[in-house]
């Protein structure tokens, strides 16, 4: 076997073996294959597909590429969620609470992640004290004594997946939905999970820009997840506008910390409920989805799913103070109104433009090395098919630099799209995959 | 405009601009477009392919990607000729100064090249003395006095092709035919040429191993040339034989100069008299081809050509006396006969596996580094068609090691196919393309 040959049967758009598929990853991974040589195999992969069977073997070698981490000991019902990404997506910091209040184990590595905001370990970095990096003897005590613990990814898990995902990124190779679901798959298999939630989404501020897009991927994360045993369903979420009020890290704490008290968007709301229903079910609690989601608004009501946030972040070194009371979160200098100029309704906000508007203030990283600035943001006050009038607020910036945050007003306005016909909302849940 | 863009665009099956192709050559082989972009692209062009406008675009990017020899000074009509390669080419050796004999001028710089014997430098560096490492003044000063100078590749002439073409080697590019076209054609550009005949090769010791290839590579070819404003005629010849007798380095230079002396083999005096039939008529002497063949046969017989060839040797200071009496040569140490073992007809010669066994006795080179062998090759005493006998010699084995050398014997065995029923002799001239 050599690279040349596994190279030119997929440039001849013929399937590849397991043995091939593990040769390359192997190779790759120690290097003895060179970038040149795996790009050309990602684009000739990029061009003329794969099948599933081969799609799932590429997932299984880059899982493992590196080390896994073995959640055994948590039985066979280990339930995972994972998000394609998006703008304003504070999920995991409320739905993970929520889930471990049911007893469900919850042991979870989060990435730093590029992008217009930072990822969940940037967020919970944002509450003082809370340390992500956890040896993992005691991540693993943490979860079997608390019942959660989220950290940063302390192992090497799927190397060859990193590699890749770097390089796809070089040679416009990102957006092939093999490459995209054997990304995510692998990753979520080398972290330990057995059971997979998968939250696709799917709009202007996602990966996937339509539906048929997003199905053919969640059909494609599906069928991995049957072949390899580990049981996936996904979720299509509307990704057109930011999820919930807040993009931005600190802002997007306070907005999670909110919503385990109860006050949560409406859209945030369906995308929780929903996400939540499916672990439950998975983790072999409770079939009924309906049931699962009323358990869910439960056990926020009850304040346990908040106190079970609160027992994390003390667990994990942080200060509960800032949790008890968020107006302790260090704030962006500047908090700038954007005003509405004329009457109408909102018909559209373009979550990728909102991203991008919170990048630029420094909300996000683009290279690995950057730091961000946790107090700036955008804080929405009207979203898709509110009625709005000259005058009225639409959003705040938060901005720590003044010719940054006049820009920032300038583009939201620009942003908000106001027109004189009442839209409906945006449909929040677009699609169930299972 | 930026990499990733050109990528996408050939990715999705689009055509390329100028100035797209234009950026990718310049940055490519400044180094700000790296080996793993290239790669992708060139995948991307592999799969998806080009157009004639696009290989057009890319054959003068790769041209004008370094220093460009201007010849301009011998007018319009400087013909050049290239081989796309075979087993026993020793044509431009023969060639040229035929050409030369006529008064046209031949500024020739050929390479070494990588193959199972050295390329048309290597062949004339046997000479002892023969200088190719000659200043561009003196080159053209040479051509000046003399009609006639072959050199080495002393200018840096088309680094980008350069730089591709190791690449395509290394990731299952070669054989593509866009690729391949403006490989050639690029090089041939910047070595000044304005009319040019290709012999593109087809067979088994071939990059094109059906006709239907070599008349879409001649017609590809022959597109940029029009394009281009080079002329560009095609002759397609057989390569599933090797052409000749000889194949190595010592071995074909000696044939070179029996054929000037007037003792050619069939197959080869054919190619010759086809291809410099064509050149005769593009450097405007002469049009009509069956005339141009009886002018150079006569060239050859009133000695016109093979003093040229002398002519040529003495001022590029090699010892003529090789010449006039190839006896001096340095011969392999062990010559050894391959015995035929039964009667019959020689069915089937296959160019490659002489090549191979000839490379294997170190007439070639794997790595620009390598030192090659002047005095091993193989000499071929019977051909397709030729009837045999038990005990007649198929060929001699020249080699410097006992070892190589029985394995060579043994291997030309059973490359000689034999069989009961003799085959026509192979059709040289397979078809021309303008």
């Amino acid at each position: 076997m050599n690279i040349l040959e596994i190279i030119a049967k997929k440039r001849d758009k013929k399937s590849l073996t397991k043995e091939e598929i593990e040769y390359f990853i192997e190779g790759y991974t120690n290097g003895s294959i060179t970038d040149y040589q795996a790009s050309a195999l990602v684009m000739a992969i990029y061009i003329n597909g794969m099948n599933d069977e081969e799609i799932t073997n590429l997932t299984l070698a880059m899982a493992h590429s590196g080390e896994m981490l073995d959640l055994s000991v948590f039985g066979k019902n280990v339930v995972d969620k994972h998000s394609t990404g998006g703008v304003g997506d504070k999920v995991t910091l409320i739905l993970m609470p929520i889930i471990a209040s049911f007893g469900i184990p919850v042991a979870k590595m989060s990435g730093r992640g590029l992008g217009f905001t930072g990822g969940t370990i940037d967020k919970l970095e944002s509450i003082p004290g809370y340390n992500t990096s956890v040896n993992i003897e005691d991540f693993i005590n943490n979860v079997k004594e608390k019942g959660i613990s989220l950290i940063g990814q302390t192992m090497n898990l799927a190397p060859a997946d990193k590699k890749i995902y770097a390089l796809r990124d070089t040679i416009a190779c990102t957006d092939s939905i093999p490459l995209i679901a054997s990304s995510i798959m692998s990753k979520k298999i080398a972290a330990g999970a057995n059971k997979i939630v998968l939250d696709v989404t799917c709009g202007f501020g996602a990966f996937m820009q339509n539906k048929e897009d997003a199905i053919k991927l969640s059909e494609t994360m599906n069928r991995i997840g049957k072949l390899a045993d580990k049981e996936t369903i996904c979720i299509i979420t509307n990704m057109d506008e930011p999820l919930g009020s807040a993009v931005g890290n600190n802002l997007e704490v306070i907005e999670a910390i909110n919503a385990l008290n109860g006050k949560m968007a409406d859209d945030l709301k369906e995308v929780i409920l929903e996400l939540g229903a499916y672990m439950i079910k998975l983790a072999g609690i409770n079939e009924d989805i309906d049931k699962n989601k009323e358990m869910i608004l439960e056990n926020i009501q009850n304040k346990k799913a908040y106190n079970k946030f609160v027992e994390l972040v003390e667990n994990q070194g942080g200060d509960i103070s800032y949790i008890e009371d968020t107006t302790k979160f260090a704030k962006a200098k500047y908090i700038v109104p954007v005003v509405c100029k004329k009457d109408g309704y909102v018909e559209e906000l373009n979550a990728r433009k909102v991203g991008e508007i919170s990048g630029a203030l420094g909300a996000g990283r683009v290279r690995k090395e950057d730091d961000i600035d946790e107090t700036v943001g955008v804080m929405l006050c009207k979203k898709v098919s509110d009625e709005v009038r000259t005058g009225d607020i639409l959003a705040y910036v938060h901005a720590n630099n003044e010719e940054l945050s006049a820009k920032a007003v300038k583009d939201l306005e620009e942003v908000y799209k106001i027109g004189d016909i009442k839209p409906k909302r945006l449909e929040v849940i677009l699609g169930i995959v299972k």
